[in-house]
């Protein structure tokens, strides 16, 4: 078994909020993440599929199809967008780095599914500090 | 002559549009960065001070007081902000990364212009792979 | 199970010296890392924790009071300082990154059970190009 | 069980490339990859093994030593040669980053056994965006 | 005046060789960069221009465009090549790091100037701890 | 005219302290530098020369004798060194940041002016966040 990855990127804006607790509450618990007006991030990602060399090609998967497969599903839905309201497949749910994370495999896994591909990891920096990783 | 630098960092959202144009034109000129719902980045600062080293303690100016000068100034206004919206010293005006860096210099060069210190250079990292240095 | 980790850093001095060698073997051995007046390293550290994400945040924990924790139990005692003379937790042992890895583990580990997270890694960078990782 | 990884690197060429398949098919396989003239990259390694630390020394595994074996071993060989046509352990196979992977923790794992080390894994990257893991 | 850096990169393989020297003459000057069989690297460039900002955008120039620009005038003609046989415009002369950042100069020089735009400076990468820089 | 860089680096002890102050003072101005016990740091080092690509090469000077060079006057004297008290070109004097760059252009400058080579930058980085710069 070879683990191999890709790293793409995407900067997007968001804030983290609970609508259920009052502003003060949202401050304290976020704290500058709260701001109404929104902030941003560069996001890194790095998706780490698993599986077996294959004879004709030396490879366990296409980089450059996995790269196709990140960018149509992912970066391409995120890139230059407010996670909050942009994107279908994470508005209303907290745009923490935990739940795009987990968001971003659910994009993923069905996709590499289909093209017989095991997805392993999916990585996500939210700054060069922070940094949430999801198998599943 | 030595040459002395500090790098910070802060995340913020912004913007490209210019009002003065239909969203058509500013989708044209501006591309994703248009965006109406903003996006954002994590943008690292290197500022540049320059002088001759003290008899006293070696430095030319504390590294710490320089950061703290920075972190006041500038970080602490940008940080989790609007840059169109929240910040007083560029809202109203184009949210590009040159005119962020020209906007950053002229809020730290009087502020060291006070202590004695002649700032060099303002660079800013908008994402890895695009950065600006303003000289005054 | 997500996995969530934050990086901090701290500059600090050491030496590699076993007290019941000679010089000549602890040079052989150690080579330059026994030189008798220290040498030092900007370490960094990488603190990974796993969870489920809350409901009412999306969080794991909170990286904020996660960089809290580590920084008031971990850099705060070492940043500046030196490992074999000033750190309680590890003076009178090898200040290998090996040990100072699993010492930080030992730091960490009964402070964050005690908020009911989960510690997963302690990866500590002594150098860009050599790295340790402790599980537990 | 304690992980220490040592970074080294190695500039190469080679190409992607199905002796059995047309030009139009390598083509359409590898891409650029496939040019017949060759390409390069500067590759980066980490190489990780585990174990338990030395009552003596505080190490699991010196780490020179360690630096020296995947010199000696693996960089030696691979470091400004081609790698389809110089290097021993790969040549008549694909040089895909996942291939060398595998040669790589063939060449190193019977020398760290040797030493009573054992290897944990073995990190190949080939450009900053694409890398490969493999365990054994 | 301010300056704008855009940063893009491109993989391919070369070798330093002199026709008119012995073999063993260029295996001693060259090193390992003489390897007959060529060697590559990963290079990464950084295109700086310098201007004013436009009333109209905050721009010195747009970003998209300059990226666009050297992908079509460098790195397509660079990227999984080889430098010595397969680019017009440096091949039959030594493709050190230094020549290559001068003809990417003169690749660039006269399309940004048809655009108005002044070119300040080429930087390019060969690793991450050897790079030229050239100012025409 | 081409600028030529070549990146080292070396891992050193000092502290910062005037010995003509209290211990107070030196607290005060320095803060945790003043350690008596010491600290260190991953020190990196950016040598850039310039001068004309020679004919018979492409080389404004050979990048291995460059570094040979570097390694031999300074990184040799100061690895795995204190600053303070084992290194005869800076001991005596206030291991700053800015004075430890200037003593190296002053080990480095005449090597490289004896071999006809002239120095154009000494860039040190103390930390990823400190770095200075010296010209002559």
């Amino acid at each position: 078994m070879v683990y191999l990855t890709r790293v793409e990127h995407f900067n997007a804006a968001h804030k983290l909020w609970n609508p259920s607790w009052s502003p003060e509450k949202n401050n304290e618990i976020f704290g500058k993440c709260a701001n109404e007006n929104w902030h941003g991030h560069n996001y890194e990602i790095h998706v780490t599929i698993k599986g077996e060399t294959q004879k004709e090609t030396g490879f366990i998967f296409n980089a450059k199809r996995l790269s196709a497969i990140i960018n149509e599903y992912v970066c391409d839905k995120l890139d230059h967008k407010n996670l909050n309201l942009d994107v279908d497949f994470i508005k209303g749910e907290f745009t923490t780095a935990e739940n795009l994370t987990i968001k971003i495999w659910e994009q993923l896994q069905p996709v590499l599914q289909a093209e017989s591909v095991q997805l392993h990891c999916v990585k996500l920096f939210e700054t060069p500090r922070i940094y949430v990783e999801y198998y599943g």
